[in-house]
Formats: structure tokens, C-alpha cells, sequence
């Protein structure tokens, strides 16, 4: 490879594993703020040395070579760039970093993966190579695509990536015969889900849940764990987008979830006029027709063309049913409270009933463990 | 203390916690033959150095202390015996080995704990003492207590150690509407079950389980776990003895739990003479009062008597509940696995209806761990 620079980085290839994990850090101290986004890291290296560092913190910042470049200043000339996603190609809100890569002297970039944005898509990579930089990818890819599983799937398929998220006893009930609910999970699983609602672009219920709960269904900094405070300021606290189904307008200006600082989107078959805050619109969607109920496959798509890239769903037995059924969960995150609420209690999933095992829905467990003293179970549906 | 043969064993104190964790170690080796006796291990050190090690392995064979004397040899004069158990001081099948270890010429005696037993109790260590043997204990005590959970709840209180075993889908689901439930949890619990099976006095079940699924209930050693298959060979092979609630005399010599191999214990509410294989009798009790099912309470007051240390047991959701409710379970084994049945399936715990969530049993998870595909969760109540 000829290099415009006539110029090598002499920093050695069997440390970029070394550089790469350390810009796949950087980039996950953006997962707070970055929505729609996607979060990358940068680290700039030269012999060997780190000499600047960067990520990308919110849509309309600076990108993450942006500020690894900054902090290197004119010692980034002859060095080499690792950047945990392809670097863009094209203006959006800030100019393209492929050409602030080139400026700068960089002499060689090591992206873990290219952007699968249909913006970017190995142009950045082609970018590089025509202006003489020395181009690998695929360093630590598996873990570059962790960092942005929502993003990805939306560039890949339109859709969000959508967890759902359930509270249960070990017998699989969510309330009492008589509706309590409140509270099985422990204080600590509720905490847990807190850091998980922070990440998410968009929470999503029911009016059901609405209805019965009057919930906030937003994120709370006081509730976050001490180690996401720490690198999670208070002031930078990003309300994830509240969205409820609610085919048969139901929710009105007095609930709670409406009245709360942050947008407010109701996922409607019909619309109805109503003194809303000035952060609540409608989402006018067909019907499913099967229970006059939203479609959902529809509405998943409405919200990945409105850049919702991960969501969060907490919703009732039927809802959490539905979404199953119609193949639109990619991961399920279960918290069990060891108790135990007895056959007559409300259960966890209501479904088309099964005339055999063989038809019963079937995940694979990505992690299983304790938080506080309940269990939490993350799984991936076997489509 | 005065020794009776005017000697000292140089092995360093310090070391103390090693060679009772070596003892341990034995006693283990005797988990799957030892019932209706404790669990024992036994090492002989002097200077230092092992130079005898011993555990018990099943009932009227040896005794620890006894096996680790016979390895000794004349060696053991002037050395120091550890045991997991109080040695007992009282003729059973076999003679005290408080006067063997006195007979040897052993100096010193590390116990881990005294023995519950109300037939030993403190006498084994006091005959040590009066023969001026310099006597510890408490060393791995909580150790040691795990070796023998079941032996020392029924010495302490009568009643055998309770294991509930149930197996679920992730919404707390045992069979379909229609009863299927073969299998919902994956061959790997199953083989995990066998393991807990074999180290069980006794297996439980119901006549409704009998009736719908005509189980064996018994250990097949060819689905052992490979690390135990190690340790326990086939000849050894002991059938945990199987146990039946039958108030209704339902079970019949057609039943193939009656048929196999081991005894096979009918607990019932009336006599009803057979033809019965000669491994098959009726412990007859009185009825509960409820639903004129077998008193529970009283049963287990009758195993404990009939020398069952651990029960293991597994059932439908109906005894489940009352075994839960009667106070009467210990342990809690639940497999879940990652799969969804819906609400119409059958559940897993008939309760008397809660009408307040603080009603409802609790737990505290004692262990939590993936089984090939499935969960398993290990739990004790909250009582």
C-alpha cells in the first residue's frame, strides 16, 4: 500500500486487539446519549503510544475521530486510527470523518467493523484507501457489534430491536388473583431495569398498563446504579421516547406518562383531539384484524423509520403475548422473585393455546444471574 | 492435657484446616451409599505427613476412623486423627471408634463438629477426653454440616431434610392444557435430577403422578453424570427406597414403580391387600382432614422414623402446594426451561388463594446455575 505520507506507524499489528478494546470502551461511555446514533470510540496511536482518545456522545456532537484527532492534535500525523465503526463518508450534521482522518496525516486506520448505514457502507473504508491509508477491518468485531445492537438492526432491517422485559415468580405469575402487583421484584431488580430503560430509545406499554398502573415509565438518575452515575451526569440525563399502544384512546392528559418531561408518542388506530402537553403526538396506525388492536409489525416499522433503535417494551400478559407471536421480540429479560403466588394468580404470557410441546415458543439463555435476591434471565428467541 | 503415651504429634495446628478439608473430601466419596448413616471421612497424620486416610461407605461396613486406622497401621501410635463426625462411642453395627482411635495409640482427635445423634451427642469426645487424648472441635464445622444436611435434621428433629423438585417453563408452566409434558426441561436436567436421585434415601410421588405418567422413579445409572459414574460403579448401585401417597388406592402391582428393583413404600389411609411384589408394603396413616389425602405432618414424622435422612421428592403442582404450605419443604430445586407455554397451560403450584402479596412464600436462592439448556435454581424458604 502506497501512503501519501510516505510515512509508516510503527506501531505494532499484534497490539491492535490492545487498541481496539480500548476504543470499544470509549465508545460504550456513550450508551446514555447517543440514540439514534450509534456509539463508537476512537483511539489514536502512534509507536505504540496512545495519543488521543475519543467517542462519540450525542447526535449532533462531535464524532468520536473528531475528538480522539482533537486531543492528538499535530502529532496525529503519521499515526494510526482504531475506530470501532467504519468512519463516515457522507455530511449529516457534521462533516465526514473519512476526510478528517486524511487531513490530519493519519497513515493507517483499523475499523472493528463496517457501518452497515446504507450512508456509509464501505464508502468511509473506500474513502481512506483512495487517499493511500493503510485500511484492515474486522478487528473485534463480535464485540463492536454488542455496542450498537439496536442501531444495526434498524440500518440492516428497518425494524427496532425490540427487549421485552417481564417480572414474575418462580411459578410465572405477575400479580394476584386481585391485580397486586406492586411489588414482586425487589428493589434492586427494578434499579437493575432503570439501567437498562436509560439505554433504550424508546420505552413502550399499553394502555392496559397505563390504565391499571398509572406509570411513569421513565428513567429516574436517583434509581441508577452508583457505577452508571459515575459516568452518567445528572445534567445529561436523555429521556427515552414513552410510547403506548392505545387503539381505543384511552389514555388521557391526566395520566402520569403523558404529563412528564420528555416525548410522548400514542400508538393510535384512531385520532382524538385532546389538551395534550405539548410533547405528546399521535401515531395513526391500521388495525391488526384480529382485536381491533394496533398492528404491530406496522408499528415497529413506523418507530425504526422514526430512528427508535433499541426498545424497551414492559407491558401485561397479552401484549408481551402478542409481540411474540408475531416474531417481533429479539430478547426477553426475565426477572424471578423466589416466591411463589399459586396457579390462581395472573400469568406471564397469554397465548394461542399449544395442541403440542413442539409448538412452544423456545430461547436460548444469553446470561442468567442474581441481582439482589432475584434472578435475572436475558434470552434470545429460537425463530 | 495428659497423654496417655507420653506423646506429642509435631503436626503443626496450623494445618489443622487442611486435613479436615482432605476428610471432607472422603466423606463425600460416601454420599451415594452411606444412607441411612452419616457421611465420614477420616485422615491420620503425623509429623505432618498423611498416613492414613478413610470414609464410610455404607451401612454395617466400617467406619471411617476404622478405615484410616487400618491404613495407619502401627504407624498411628502418637499420630492425630481427623474426622468430619464426633467418633461415636456407642456399640451399633460395629464397635465405638472412640476406643479404636484410643486402642491405636492416637494423641490427638480433630473433629469438625459433634454428632447430633442422640446416641453419641458429645459422649465419643468426653471417652477421648477421659483417655487424655488432647481433643478439638469446630474445625469446617459448616463444612462438615453440608455433608450430612439429612442425617442431621432427622437426628435434631425427627423429620427427614425435604427436597421439592419441580421442573417449568420460564412462565412457570409443568404440561399443556392437555397434559403433555414429556419433556419440557432438556436431557441434561434429567441427568441432573439422576445425580440428586442417587444421593437421596428416598424418592416421593403421588398416586396422580403414578396414574398419569406410570414413572420408575428410581436411578439408572447409565444417565448418572460421567464425574460420578467415576466414583460410584455400577455394583455399588443403590436404589433410593420410592414412596407413594396413595389415599385412594390407586397404585396397583401394574405399575412399574411397584415392579422395579428397591423397596417401594405405599403411604395410605386404609389397607388393600395385593399381589405385591415382596419389595412393596402400606405405611397406613391417618387423613389429613382436608380432602382426605395423607397427612403429611404425620408421614414425614414416619420416614424420619424409618431412617430417611433426605426425601426427595417430585409431584404435581396440587402436593407441591401443600407440601409448601404444610411448612414442610427444605429445599426448593426448580429447572426451568427457556421456553414459553402461555396461561392456558397447567401451572405449577395449587396455593390456597393469597389475598395480599405479602402472603406469599418466599425463598432465598442458594444456588443458580445453567443445566445444559435449562436453569436450575436451588432454593430455601423463608419460613
Amino acid at each position: 500500500m502506497i501512503n501519501n505520507n510516505n510515512n509508516i506507524d510503527f506501531t505494532d499489528h499484534h497490539d491492535d486487539e490492545k487498541f481496539m478494546r480500548r476504543a470499544i470502551e470509549l465508545a460504550a461511555l456513550g450508551r446514555f446519549t447517543t440514540s439514534p446514533n450509534p456509539n463508537v470510540g476512537c483511539v489514536i496511536v502512534k509507536e505504540g503510544e496512545i495519543i488521543g482518545e475519543g467517542y462519540h456522545h450525542h447526535a449532533g456532537g462531535p464524532h468520536a475521530e473528531v475528538n480522539a484527532l482533537k486531543m492528538a492534535g499535530n502529532n496525529a500525523k503519521g499515526a494510526t486510527a482504531y475506530v470501532t465503526l467504519e468512519p463516515c463518508s457522507h455530511f449529516g450534521k457534521t462533516p465526514p470523518c473519512a476526510d478528517a482522518l486524511v487531513n490530519a496525516g493519519i497513515v493507517r486506520v483499523v475499523a472493528a467493523m463496517q457501518d452497515p448505514n446504507p450512508q456509509v457502507a464501505g464508502r468511509g473504508l473506500h474513502k481512506l484507501l483512495t487517499a493511500g491509508i493503510d485500511v484492515s477491518h474486522g478487528v473485534l468485531m463480535q464485540e463492536a457489534e454488542k455496542l450498537n445492537v439496536g442501531f444495526f438492526k434498524r440500518m440492516r432491517t428497518g425494524f427496532p430491536y425490540i427487549q421485552l422485559k417481564l417480572g414474575a415468580s418462580l411459578d410465572g405469575k405477575t400479580a394476584l388473583a386481585n391485580g397486586e402487583s406492586q411489588w414482586i421484584t425487589s428493589k434492586a431488580a427494578r434499579q437493575d431495569v432503570q439501567n437498562f430503560r436509560a439505554q433504550a430509545s424508546a420505552i413502550l406499554t399499553t394502555s392496559a398498563t397505563v390504565l391499571a398502573d398509572n406509570p411513569s415509565m421513565n428513567v429516574r438518575w436517583d434509581e441508577l446504579s452508583n457505577e452508571i452515575k459515575a459516568i452518567y451526569p445528572q445534567e445529561e440525563l436523555r429521556q427515552p421516547i414513552r410510547i403506548i399502544t392505545d387503539s381505543q384512546n384511552r389514555v388521557t392528559p391526566k395520566h402520569k406518562i403523558t404529563q412528564i418531561e420528555g416525548e410522548c408518542w400514542l400508538a393510535r388506530t384512531h385520532s382524538q383531539k385532546n389538551e395534550w402537553q405539548g410533547n405528546v403526538c399521535e401515531i395513526l396506525l391500521p388495525t391488526n384484524g384480529k382485536n381491533n388492536g394496533v398492528d404491530l409489525v406496522l408499528l415497529m416499522m413506523q418507530l425504526g423509520r422514526r430512528n427508535i433503535n433499541t426498545l424497551w417494551v414492559e407491558s401485561g400478559a397479552h401484549f408481551a403475548g402478542a409481540l411474540l407471536e408475531a416474531g417481533l421480540v429479539d430478547e426477553l429479560i426475565i426477572y424471578i422473585a423466589p416466591k411463589i403466588l399459586g396457579n390462581d394468580a395472573r400469568g406471564l404470557f397469554a397465548l394461542s393455546p399449544l395442541s403440542s410441546l413442539s409448538e412452544a415458543p423456545e430461547f436460548t439463555i444469553d446470561s442468567l444471574q442474581q441481582i439482589g435476591s432475584d434472578i435475572r434471565v436475558c434470552l434470545k428467541p429460537r425463530y
